[in-house]
């Protein structure tokens, strides 16, 4: 056993190697040159936006966590938690929180910086965007590394647990560890709900007034929502997004850690320790490779756009390409000896991730860029106006979702035998070990997470700099290529999309598995060492498999239970997304209202003699999307804690699943269906169908609007619901098992 | 037992009562003047389109019916299903066609007469209006009762089912039974898909060119598609809508007589026979209540607005409580000596289910009418243009799902524990007891579906009737009379879409039980007599319970077969949809684009002096509906059946739950996010946010045109989707247990 635990600090060190990288880079993009003193000053002022809502976003969510702490504290008094949660759960969302506030911090330093780039040559602007991006991704990566192995390390072996009374062993830790799973998930939904709220009002607001009535171009100065607009791009896009992936990220490894420690509890410590293992060290070895990726990136000073594209699937490519391969590796070295678990059926899990992850970018991708016919569908539809604009695309975006499911439902599958040694019989070990593949494929699918990320992130830094370029009067040419930047970022963030969504609901699956572990817990704490099946078969509590958990909360299709838990956690999909549709729509109105106030009182404003109020639309956006991001995410929060109350843990399965099912579905929908709009828009611009300033043009606008909010605001968010109901779950699991009415 | 059967000879008459007065309604209907010569034209061209598209529709339907039935007779030649199914299928396509067929029939014969009755005074022209939507309604429920209890003395009396080798028992009669459900729901969604494409591609193309580019009114006859808009009301809204509500009657009845023979097969006979004859005879009292409602709805000759929907409400709700008080009764009389069922206990379940079903009827007014808060939000959202619209619209739609899940999730529960003698332990006995109350409360809730759908099918023949006073240039005073029933009829229609809505989702969990029970059928036929459950019990596949065969095929939620199937399940409903919006989109652009070609190319069109070219519109809606319907259909038949071919009866079931949950919520979504921004329109078009022509006017008619497709094809069709999947699953229940591939 020791001398397994050195590899666990092997995981630590990567963590450190990721985030002494991430350092290095951000240095790095400092030494760079801002640009002339407009730009200075336009970036300093959206810095100062940007940080001034991220500080009103922590006080609030400070708040919650505490009432939630409070709440962990109380019910460790009562035997329903253990007492290091309540800690824990702290630290996920802080972590979570720093990763999303490092990489804005980075971010907003890049666009100026990006932007002065690009006027040297697109070659720059892009190694400055890119490797800025990869400060992000290497900073997401590295704290959830550190997160999950300094807390295995001292839940391990400091004898923490002991002190509050529970036995160390690994399904203790590591059931334990998923709690900080929660933290993080709650940190990550705040973060996207109220930056998407946010970046959409003020994009909303600023295109509907500034393009729509008063035919003034994106990022133009004179609109007095411009500068609320780039900080958006920062809070929502790179905040937001960062806070997502590191829940995404910690979420896959604790889930599996959890998984693996309950599949071999039975057989031996050993087994249990090697399968927490695996997770994580496929993690840490795709972190150095994700390093090696980045560094791969670079080309010719001339480089055209397909040559850049090039550049950067190179880098993504290869690492994943590696990770694969090393995967077998590390199994080898885990399992060459095991008689429970083939190592290169184990590997092939992880492989059937990483190409699941492949193929749903790839169709996230002909189904929402302008390359293909979808798109261009829903940009001819515009010659019929925009009804029938939002009528395709909301066809497309429906239709969309086939092949996503089908590769996840095939993955699922797959990745369950592979891990079983495919076998169809379902008993409890083959069950057991099969979940375990399931969570690993997740783990697979992100662990080159590093240079996804980089890419994903990159994407609002250009976007960014193209605004600071046509603030600060630069010449076109350098707009042109921060857009080519931008249009090549929109390219390798839907295979990013694709690893996220699919990463989501492989996670899913893995914490509702984990969720009838944490019930064994919970049983055992409040003293039920004894199950009664109802078939006359009495069952040890600690001896008691999964499908007999299965039996005795009778958590079958035809329990009542279960299925009006399905019927509502279905709905909870809709109504977060309906609350957050709402949201983007009142706090975009009162900036509609407020930029044409300025336009209308503001002397001078068109003619660029007047300044317009920044300041005023900055604060709008903050007080709008703090005031609407609360009611949704509360009620992600409530919604599990209050069917458990009432319906049990069955009916809790049932809300997961059902949560699962529909909002895994309308994620696709929604994202789809908004990035279809967004090109299609784009493709008519390009001059098709009577281009720029055309009646059709004018249509495309109205479902790019209305994709914003379905791409960026609510599609995004249901990743984080999904997982965060389950979090919630796992962590309320005592007080469901104690108390319930039905 | 045999004085008994007297009992379903009660039904059998109930049926030909119902079918009576439909008849004299229709005789009484037609014995009205039809106006003026211009008044009867275009009722003859309306009623000469919509038959010759049903003509159309039937020839493409019967092909399907016949390779079904064909499969069907081979499947039994296998012993694979039993040899009456092919031919009971066939049964119930016909009828659920003939209903709709008989329905529309009438509505093109009552609309002139309406028309000319609203020439008279309001109260006439609901009188003829109601009367006739009373024709329908009483054929629905008079065909489903013929059927239903026709084929039952059939089946019990004649020995046919020995002949084809089946036991008779009443298990074997109501299971077979069931497979005629599926003739109705194939029927019911070939209606409602292809009538929901016709109508909204003639719609949308007449509104899109003719209101949005040329700015002449609705039904204007200088419009060439509207002529083509009628026909579709007519095979949209009313067969549509019939051969639906057929379906749903119908199958709400089978599945509960289904339950209830499984339910207390192990008791008694004379127990089972009691439990299948309560839903009929609940139905038959219904029926012959609903006359007297409808004989109620009369009003003085000046009554106002609000005196007429005071008439047609009191129809409605004193068929309402007396069904409630009757059920009482009825249920006495069959269960007054029984042990096993308390009658006053399941009585209560039937009003669980006639509640629900009045909320959801009133939280979908509350969403949709512009008398309320939300509808009118959406119109105040017009003022910053259409994509706030859509966007609020959405918000509406996905928020409003609430109080229907809740609703319906709370009376599941009570339904399930009145049924059972509020038993919350979950047995075998409990369980199928329970089930049997979720059946009947579905049956309670449409019950007076004589009445209801009169006041449904009444609102597209008012609309018809103000299209034929348009174009037949009656004073303006008549249409404004059609016009306010036509708004009448809209919120009575709302109540009607509530009973709809919630009994399929009641009606597909009883499907659900269903169809456990025709898998045991199955594998008694194939020879299974004894299953192991894995965990060493053994039980005679004869006394399985419901438990033992989720047990037997693990229909956990660990299964990832199971959830696999979820997963896909939420899928087909967001396909379905897009395929359906899709393919109104496609058929409104080809709509379009004629529209816009004549009245370029036929001159003095707009001035009245050319005609238009109606026939070519109403070819161009035929020809559009009838090749679209058919990839979302077949894929509805086939995604159970390759789903139980790949993943078996696990992944069957976990298809349907998840189509159910995910199918459920985003049709009350689609209904009334549709029904909103229709309403949204009529608001500003009452004068409110700078009324009719005004740019906030625009920016609601392009969220009504978007809800078109919303609520009239995708939304309803939906609910036949969900149970169409239940019932195919049920028919090729054989297949799947024979043949699987995991």
């Amino acid at each position: 056993m020791e001398n397994l635990v050195k590899y666990v600090w092997i995981v630590f060190c990567a963590s450190i190697v990721a985030l002494g990288f991430a350092f290095f880079f951000y240095r790095r993009m400092l030494k760079e040159d801002e640009g002339t003193p407009t730009m200075r000053e336009i970036a300093a002022h959206v810095r100062k936006g940007a940080m001034a809502y991220l500080k009103q976003q922590y006080k609030v969510v400070t708040i919650v966590f505490v009432v939630l702490a409070v709440l962990f504290l109380i019910m460790s008094i009562f035997h329903l938690q253990n007492g290091v949660v309540w800690f824990a759960f702290l630290t996920g969302g802080f972590f979570s929180g720093l990763a999303g506030f490092l990489g804005m911090k980075t971010a907003t330093y890049a666009s100026a910086r990006t932007a002065n780039g690009a006027r040297q040559s697109l070659n720059k602007g892009l190694q400055v965007a890119f490797r800025s991006g990869a400060v992000m991704g290497l900073t997401v990566v590295g704290l959830a590394l550190l997160d999950v192995s300094a807390w295995f390390l001292i839940l391990n072996g400091t004898g923490l647990l002991e002190l509050v009374g529970e036995h160390a062993t690994l399904t203790t830790i590591t059931t334990t560890m998923l709690t900080f799973g929660m933290g993080a998930s709650t940190q990550a939904l705040f973060a996207r709900v109220g930056g998407g709220i946010y970046t959409k009002a003020a994009d909303v607001g600023a295109d509907l007034v500034g393009k729509t009535e008063y035919n003034i171009p994106e990022d133009d100065p004179r609109n007095p929502a411009t500068i609320a607009d780039n900080v958006g791009d920062n809070v929502g896009d790179v905040a937001g997004m960062g806070a997502d992936l590191y829940e995404s990220y910690a979420g896959s490894i604790l889930s599996t850690m959890a998984l693996g420690a309950a599949a071999f509890a039975t057989i031996s410590a050993e087994m249990q320790m090697k399968s927490i293992l695996a997770p994580m060290m496929i993690a840490a070895v795709g972190v150095i490779l994700s390093v090696i990726g980045i560094f791969i990136v670079r080309t010719k000073e001339e480089a055209s756009m397909t040559e850049l594209l090039k550049a950067l699937s190179r880098g993504t490519n290869t690492a994943a390409v590696l990770i694969a391969v090393a995967t077998f590796g590390i199994m080898y070295v885990l399992f060459k000896d095991s008689a429970d678990i083939v190592w290169w059926q184990v590997s092939l899990s992880v492989v059937v991730g990483l190409l699941a992850g492949v193929i749903i970018g790839k169709s996230t991708e002909y189904y929402t860029s302008q390359s293909f016919k979808p798109t261009q569908k829903v940009a001819e539809s515009s010659q019929t106006g925009p009804a029938t604009v939002i009528i395709s695309g909301i066809g497309l975006g429906m239709i969309s979702t086939v092949i996503p499911v089908l590769t996840i439902g095939v993955a699922i599958i797959l990745a369950f035998l592979c891990a079983n040694g495919f076998q169809i019989e379902f008993n409890a070990v083959n069950l057991s070990k099969g979940l375990y593949g399931i969570g690993i494929a997740a783990v697979g699918m992100l662990s080159t997470l590093g240079i996804t990320l980089a890419t994903d992130a990159y994407g609002p830094i250009a976007d960014n700099a193209g605004g600071n370029a046509e603030m600060s009067g630069l010449d076109p040419e350098v707009r042109k290529r921060t857009d080519a930047l931008d249009a090549l970022g929109n390219t390798t963030a839907a295979t990013g999309k694709g690893f996220a969504i699919g990463s989501a609901a492989l996670t899913a699956l893995a914490l509702l598995a984990s969720y009838v572990e944490e019930i064994k817990m919970a049983l055992e704490r409040i003293g039920t060492s004894v199950l009664d099946l109802g078939d006359g078969r009495m069952v040890d509590t600690a001896n008691a498999s999964l499908i007999d958990f299965m039996e005795y909360y009778n958590v079958s299709l035809m329990n009542p239970k279960v299925l009006v838990g399905v019927f509502i956690g279905s709905m909870m999909a809709f109504l977060f997304c309906g609350l957050t549709m709402n949201a983007v729509g009142r706090a975009a109105q009162k900036m509609v209202e407020e930029v044409r106030r300025q336009f209308q009182e503001i002397k001078g404003i068109l003619t660029g003699e007047g300044t317009p109020d920044y300041a005023r639309c900055v604060a709008i956006s903050t007080k709008g999307a703090q005031h609407e991001m609360l009611l949704p995410s509360i009620l992600a929060i409530l919604a599990p804690i209050v069917t458990g109350l009432i319906l049990g843990v069955a009916g809790v399965l049932g809300l997961l699943v059902g949560g699962l099912g529909a909002g895994f579905v309308l994620a696709i929908f929604m994202a789809n269906a908004g990035g279809a709009w967004d090109n299609a828009k784009k493709f008519v611009e390009e001059g098709n169908f009577g281009g720029k300033g055309s009646d059709n043009h004018k249509a495309t606008v109205v479902g790019d609007t209305v994709g914003d909010p379905f791409k960026d605001t609510s599609g995004p968010s249901l990743n984080i619901l999904i997982k965060l109901m389950s979090m919630v779950s796992i962590v309320m699991a005592g007080l469901t098992v104690a108390i319930h009415l039905l």
